[in-house]
């Protein structure tokens, strides 16, 4: 009975999975209960924050190299949107030498802002509303090094794969980081370059984190600086501050104040201009505008995977008088 | 090596999975071979019947606190369609309060049906195809009490999120149900208010049903009535009669009569008008057209988890002369 | 506390996973590096190779019955692409007279190919680039006999579901399949026909495909010939060899040589005929103008479930004078 079962069923599935192996299943779930108000409208909303699941494991190859994997999505949830939206997802090889990755994946200068961001996910209050180079890319070969005294390397190559938009080598985009991790301190400084294609500028991006960590308090400094390549521009810049303090056992206040110059999509354009669905535009910063976003919150967690909190963001922007005040309260679990 | 690997990880995936847990895959495979007969065409077919993954877990937080998730997906398998559809995907705390939930959720309407609908998930034969009431929706905050001497509490509010249709509120629908299970007996009362913001009516449904199981045999009856909130408009009902027989150890035979008035698609409007997707519009209802629909079926179970079920249903538009028959024959497999 | 909790959620899902079970988690990671040269541009990319995760299981139902499932999911990871696509998905029974499935499913003509394909899954090598008959469809009836001396049979029945274009019976697509596995020597032949509903011809394609094991060499031939059932239409036809010789202990140095009459997209519209989002056209057939597709590689075992691999795919449409060649390196691992 088990032969002809198993002869069946290996007719029917193309790819022969070998030895069944240890893929664990794993995700997070959190939600929000919120209330945004911008000047002219409130509205109460009940949302997903890149609620997500995955799978992933690794193999032992022997003479100490490992294949890995990972497979992570995000759960579409929210106002009729189903089904998934993409995370890191890679396969990778691990040894002496570091680990190197083929997929998609967050940024080195993503990566490397360390346990900066104090409201991290949030629509309201994540860092990358006001401070650029939070990106994950498609096409991604990336290497991290080992630790060496503290000290991590981590680079990414990103290809195009736009022959029309001569966006077709293997480095179209680039993103650098360093990472300096000893004992209560973290420094990072990153590095990307985006080569346009037929928009023949090559814009750049540079970020330096800091994060002090003292056990019952953090405090954290990042500042990025982005030279757009045109005649004359003004460059914008960014700054961001951010702590927090332990109270009693399980509870954490958090503050966090980010400030720059208004990017108004272009930035964003740029970093996104890297996928085929995207309109590789000029980028666009109006200094003019100054963008202000300032959270402070409270987090208590319930166990080392559950946690809930609260929290308040306010975002301005000076000249076109955009703004919006925001209430959450959250539950997160990971497993 | 392994520090290396991790570190690499670590830097790698954002969220810190800090404790591995004990997610739990679960899912159903449902298929049919169908004959659909509308009077016009006759054409067979194989359909995926809501097929099913998911996966969830719980954590005890101590205290007689738990909290726990859920992310449930219907697998869009036919017809060309791929990827995966939405279901119930929420998170919760549960404890000597009942349990709380966020996120996406059937109603406690639809949860008020109990044992009721014989032919549920099929096409031709599900209760929501004549009687409204039978839905999931987004942005639900919901409570379901503890059983207190065989009673059962559940409420849900649910956001609108759109300011543009004053849909701005943290309740502008809500269901709520009361159960009553002890021994044979199950009786329910479910009531839904729509607040349709800019079209300032406000729709509600009551739902009654009661479920008898006597072992061998059961019988349910479901009562709807919705009230329009339009000056001198009819008002539809809804009537339902459901049974089983078991017969042998492992069969059942079944049956279902369900009638009411048309509601051509302004009932489902209007509970769907709680997603941005959706055009509000007004319901409508057409007391002159009256719909029945009748199923018979047997099912045989090869195990408690594994189920083979053939059936019949005619459904009639009496008025518009809408008919069809439609023959099926299936598999189920919990898992 | 459980009881509460248990009451809650039993509530909350109205499908009742009665006895929780065995689902397998499983999938591959397939990602290449890519330079491929049509003449005009060079383009450089990093790609997901049909990298695919799904979940399946089966429970013995006594007397030498078996339940089984699989779904299976390609993840769209590459190019802003998210989410999830289709491969195999479907519910099954299986016993002494083999196995009969519900689903989507690969043909028996793709099924009958055996490991003839040294390139599958690469966009530049894969088979079915030249060759027709590699398909997956929805709403397929299937069964795969038990192996009779070596002689396995496999049919399956497909509904066009489109009563629009008089596509609505059981069997709009029939694909049939023998096949032969005796030690070294694989044997297969499949035939496929295509009811093209209101176009009013029949189709069929067969195909033969053989394939030598010697252990440390295998080589293998297939033979395809369309009957487009139109008056003087030149019928096309198309062959291919292939084979690998092992090197070392984990090594394999592979090559794949196929051609036959250019199908301008006719034949695949006529097997995609069978999904409601696609034109069913008269399929297209240019005599004049050959197809050829060369490729060589080479691959290296890291495990029995990681494999790295090199290789070059040269193709060529001599009339057209399409062309290109790719070069490429790829990680695999199963799990």
């Amino acid at each position: 009975m088990k032969k002809v079962l198993s002869l069946a069923i290996a007719a029917a599935l193309v790819a022969p999975a070998a030895a069944m192996a240890d893929a664990t299943l794993f995700g997070k779930a959190h939600f929000i209960i919120e209330n945004v108000d911008d000047g002219d409208t409130e509205v109460w909303g009940v949302d997903s924050i890149h609620s997500r699941v995955g799978v992933k494991g690794s193999e032992d190859l022997g003479g100490g190299l490992k294949a890995l994997y990972h497979f992570e999505f995000k759960v579409h949830q929210d106002d009729g949107a189903d089904g998934f939206g993409n995370r890191n997802q890679f396969i990778g090889l691990a040894g002496g030498f570091g680990t190197a990755l083929l997929g998609r994946h967050d940024t080195p200068m993503k990566m490397s802002q360390g346990k900066f961001d104090q409201f991290g996910d949030l629509p309201n209050g994540d860092l990358a509303n006001v401070i650029p180079g939070d990106d994950r890319v498609d096409n991604v070969i990336a290497y991290v090094s080992p630790a060496m005294g503290g000290l991590t390397f981590i680079g990414a190559l990103v290809s195009g794969e736009r022959a029309d938009l001569k966006l077709d080598g293997h480095a179209d985009h680039i993103s650098l980081a360093g990472l300096y991790n000893n004992g209560p301190i973290f420094v990072s400084l990153s590095y990307n370059s985006y080569d346009l294609g037929d928009v023949y500028i090559e814009p750049s991006l540079l970020r330096l984190t800091g994060v002090w960590n003292g056990g019952m308090w953090q405090a954290g400094v990042m500042y990025a600086s982005m030279d757009l390549d045109i005649e004359g521009a003004d460059n914008p810049d960014f700054l961001g501050l951010s702590g927090h303090v332990k109270v009693g056992g399980a509870g954490k206040i958090k503050a966090q104040y980010l400030m720059g110059d208004s990017t108004n999509g272009g930035v964003n354009a740029l970093v996104a201009g890297f996928t085929p669905n995207v309109n590789v535009g000029m980028p666009v910063s109006d200094p003019e505008n100054d963008v202000t976003q300032f959270s402070v919150g409270y987090e208590h967690a319930l166990s080392k995977r559950t946690i809930t909190h609260v929290g308040f963001t306010s975002y301005e922007e000076d000249e076109t008088e955009v703004e919006s005040d925001a209430f959450f309260a959250g539950l997160i679990h990971n497993f």
